[in-house]
């Protein structure tokens, strides 16, 4: 499904006479023909190979399964930066059952980087070669570098919410999407924060930030996988303080 | 050089053994390894190849030269993306005359992305094909992605001045250092406002960008080779209607 959907997306990314569309009247919110055709490629390859599972998809929403399965597509995830021309955002692929994903992928065709969680795997695959997937288990809050996506973050209370976090980090990066989670995975990082995600969002970084030791959160230390707001750490030591300072109001 | 510098940097990208080091003693600017080990490996060469040249260089300042030519030279530009594990730093080379520069290379090593301008060459090679660069002629103001490495910007009143363009444009993102201006080059975005460059910083992506059709300017409009304030567009009514922002104080 991801090399589908790397097929799908590639001629499309960079070229300049994208069309891209406005899904949201009030908002800016892209949707290409490649990310159309992204899902596509997947849910073909579900009807033939899961005929009995569930989709949710980012394009074009919700089928119902029977095997207790759903598959949680979102074919290109960080579309702005995807029509920026950045090599940072990705195709976000995840199996769940009813307590949230047991697999997932974070794949990014551009680079050909391939972030694989779950079921016993933690690995990235490249050009480069391969990795084992291991978050970063020792450095505490003050070390750690901080990823969101837009300094706005989402509403007023969230951003001071996040605000403080980063007070206390030693680094705060922005604008790579679901890339930062897969930053997380292969110990490069250490905490994501950000707000008004959606299941599709979320569900394949979760699974592949976890199986490489991480944590992933909602801002109350609940289960994040139906989205909303998400905090994701390298080690529990760093996802207790950032929560503690995240619920400091 | 440039394939000198990729031999460099790239056996220390991504390890997380990575002996960076504090290189200001109120600031966080991690010099690595790797930064040192490519300009290095690039001041080799031209000691062989272009020994009555010039060098200013990031790590290894200035060596006075007698051919009128200076290669202008960060090896890793962007370093905090670097330690960061995003694929968005680069090496930097230019070669310059009084007038500034006249040659520029961006190179992503990770991503394998070559980016290069002046001499009649505007051109782009990477692992997925050659490309023309060429900036965006057609967008106005209120159609244009902005980009700048960090929301603050620089003082208070360089991130207002900063604020007032972000608030004309369509879509306005963070974090890709030099990056972006080889993105404008390659015609994926339309402006980067930066402040507190220096030289080093600048000379390849002016280069790089003016080749493709672009300008770069400082915010008064004057030439931006020395470093400081840069205002980079994809066109000149881009360039014309930000600089009249930035200066409306």
């Amino acid at each position: 499904m991801a090399d589908a959907a790397r097929a799908a997306i590639l001629p499309h990314f960079r070229m300049n006479d994208l069309a891209a569309e406005n899904k949201l009247i009030d908002g800016f919110d892209p949707v290409t023909i490649a990310d159309r055709a992204a899902e596509l490629a997947m849910r073909d390859i579900l009807a033939k190979e899961r005929p009995y599972d569930g989709i949710l998809g980012e394009e074009f929403g919700a089928t119902q399964g029977s095997s207790g399965l759903t598959w949680v597509l979102d074919p290109i995830d960080g579309t702005r930066g995807f029509i920026s021309g950045t090599p940072t955002w990705g195709v976000l692929i995840a199996v769940s059952d009813e307590n949230g994903p047991i697999f997932g992928i974070v794949d990014q065709p551009y680079v050909g980087e391939r972030f694989v969680g779950g079921l016993g795997v933690a690995q990235m695959v490249s050009r480069h070669g391969e990795r084992q997937l291991t978050s970063r288990k020792n450095k505490s809050l003050k070390e750690a570098v901080l990823f969101t996506t837009f300094p706005e973050v989402g509403s007023a209370e969230e951003r001071s919410s996040f605000e403080r976090v980063a007070a206390e980090v030693k680094l705060t990066r922005y604008g790579m999407d679901c890339y930062a989670y897969a930053l997380i995975a292969c110990g490069q990082v250490d905490l994501v924060i950000e707000a008004g995600l959606n299941s599709y969002d979320i569900q394949a970084p979760i699974a592949v930030v976890e199986a490489a030791g991480g944590m992933v959160t909602d801002w109350s230390g609940d289960r994040a996988h139906e989205g909303g707001r998400v905090l994701a750490a390298s080690n529990q030591r760093i996802h207790q303080a950032a929560l503690e300072l995240l619920q400091n109001a």
